[in-house]
């Protein structure tokens, strides 16, 4: 099994130790302010009755699943909060693989390493579909991987690492082919807020039995360690109801609940938060974009332009993609990414760098005195 | 599967449905007060630089295993924080079954109903040992029931729902019994802030690599809802080091990690807060068992005086102890217990009344009226 945090640690340990000063870019926690309306939740909180310390539902407050079934236009009855996105893939995999036949779980490469490792949990086989040249696995293609053993296909959009936004019509061919071979969609939507491109397409938007959406608010409130997330079943009374129940009985065997401080104030903030801070976000990113992507234009690197999510891969000239290509670049000029490696066969010599450092430009300055 | 929640949710709505006012000692939330220095923890912790809000280490905040590794005398790299004791328990018992062989885990009768609910969840077969008339599983019956299919043993000291307290040499010989059989001995200790007897051991007092030791701090700091627990693992240089290994993985891939607003605040409550906290609050609570044992007594009743813990069961004359016999009881005095048919087949006459109340006093009455 391969993992994603070991992986970042190995490059994270080698940039801090390095005899020089590094630009981080390793990992995907944003650098930049949750809401104020998130520390007011969290503080108002902190001062509730002592009742409000105790258990909360298994599959969570019913204000926030309330807060968050009016924003997906989904039912309150089909939610469960959960441990971040994390455990919501996790949900989501796991009953996916017990309830539809397969012994496969379809992946696209490049691949978020965390789906891989939680198909080997699971004694699935992994199987991957290339994304091809645009980034965006082509229905045809998926189709050509798919078959009697596939029980769940996982997909990331917006996506990590490869920055592209799969349209309406993309996900509601691939919702399609899971359904006709009976399988499930697990549609990843973590970058949700995160779109440049305006064709964001969630996977409710498809009418299908076969799909559970996941979700958090660690990215779009600036807060990957407090681990709320969630999971959108398909209608409890339709064909595939019997999902819901399996995660609920999962997830209360597993966690009981999610935290409860970290979803009153996640909550609070729903409430409060405007759009402004969303579009603020969006704005910074799209600059450091722009930053990044000139440099790498300007070193004749090839490299993806996010259509959303805030991760650039690259291939830089002479450099490569394997942890001791990422390992030179950092002592050669001073920038740290994550190995293209890590994430599969496909962008085995590319690099993906998270535009979450203030200190972009300074980044895209270094690479271009390469 | 069976499930305390489900089963809480029951009688819960049929209190609260009830034609009269009912006292609730029916889920097992303290009524009390958190110490103040986790309030403050917390809402510091809302004021803290947007970097603190970002991932914490997967095995959890390394000054809150420091602590805890001190605590308990044990190693911070023998330790993972989890989404509570229902995450420790789950990977305790997960890692056990899948590392030592056999295709059963060995529970006492009555038990903890989320023991046998992940026991199904993981494919093993419950098998049950009698907790005999005293309450503590003699070692002999024990030794009776263990068998080379015997995975994992799962203990419970101080004890839910009996009250009674283990002593050393009890866990020892359960220790020793379940290492014979090449099985693991899960001890779920999350009730050791309430002993009242004096006799508190540990299974860490307990030299052996076929040990891990669960709790939280969900009942001593009086925060169910918040989800910190932890799972202390064998020696990972020692024989079943691999325990260790197996639980981080499976903790990473589920939950990536613990809440880090909830962990930082419990460790700031850890830090600031003294003995006399849990002096009171076990003072407060021999005075409720000490009132509620009285109208017991007074009535006829066959009881448990706990050891440890805040439970008491109660075979109520006339009553029994099914969920229509719970319910009986709820519409002729406004008393609310949980059946004792919930915890398995040797108590299913008895009731257990949590004394999570401040109306204990008020219930103890009404029961004497009966």
């Amino acid at each position: 099994m391969e993992y994603e945090t070991p992986q970042f640690f190995r490059v994270m340990r080698y940039a801090r130790e390095a005899d020089r000063d590094v630009v981080d870019m390793v990992s995907g926690s944003p650098d930049w302010e949750p809401p104020g309306s998130l520390r007011e939740g969290l503080a108002e909180y902190a001062h509730a009755d002592a009742s409000a310390f105790q258990y909360a539902p298994s599959v969570g407050l019913r204000a926030l699943r309330e807060e968050i079934a009016a924003r997906r236009g989904v039912d309150r009855e089909q939610l469960i909060i959960t441990n971040g996105a994390g455990e919501a893939n996790h949900l989501a995999m796991s009953v996916g693989f017990e309830r539809f036949p397969g012994s496969e779980i379809l992946l696209v490469d490049p691949t978020y390493p965390y789906y891989a490792g939680r198909a080997s949990m699971l004694g699935a086989t992994a199987r991957y579909v290339p994304a091809g040249e645009g980034g965006v696995p082509d229905p045809a293609t998926v189709r050509e991987h798919v078959s009697a053993e596939t029980s769940v296909v996982v997909i990331n959009t917006p996506n990590n690492p490869l920055g592209v936004t799969y349209d309406r019509e993309t996900v509601a061919d691939i919702a399609g082919i899971a359904a006709e071979h009976d399988a499930l969609l697990v549609s990843d939507e973590v970058y949700d807020h995160f779109d440049y491109s305006g064709r964001f397409a969630s996977a409710l938007s498809v009418e299908t039995p076969n799909r559970v959406v996941t979700n958090s608010f660690s990215k779009s409130l600036a807060i990957t360690g407090w681990r709320v997330g969630y999971a959108v079943f398909p209608d409890r009374e339709g064909p595939t109801g019997e999902l819901f129940e399996r995660a609920r009985t999962r997830h209360m065997l597993t966690n009981v609940s999610g935290s409860r401080p970290a979803q009153a104030a996640v909550l609070h903030a729903l409430e409060e938060t405007g759009p402004r801070y969303y579009e603020e976000v969006r704005a910074r990113l799209r600059d450091r974009i722009e930053t990044f992507t000139g440099a790498l234009e300007g070193m004749g690197a090839t490299y993806t332009t996010p259509q959303g999510g805030f991760y650039v891969m690259a291939r830089v000239p002479d450099v490569g993609g394997s942890f001791e290509s990422v390992e030179r670049l950092i002592d050669a000029v001073g920038v740290a990414g994550m190995p293209g490696e890590a994430f599969g066969e496909s962008r085995a010599d590319w690099i993906r760098f998270a535009l979450v450092s203030p200190r972009v430009g300074e980044a895209a300055a270094r690479l271009r005195s390469l």
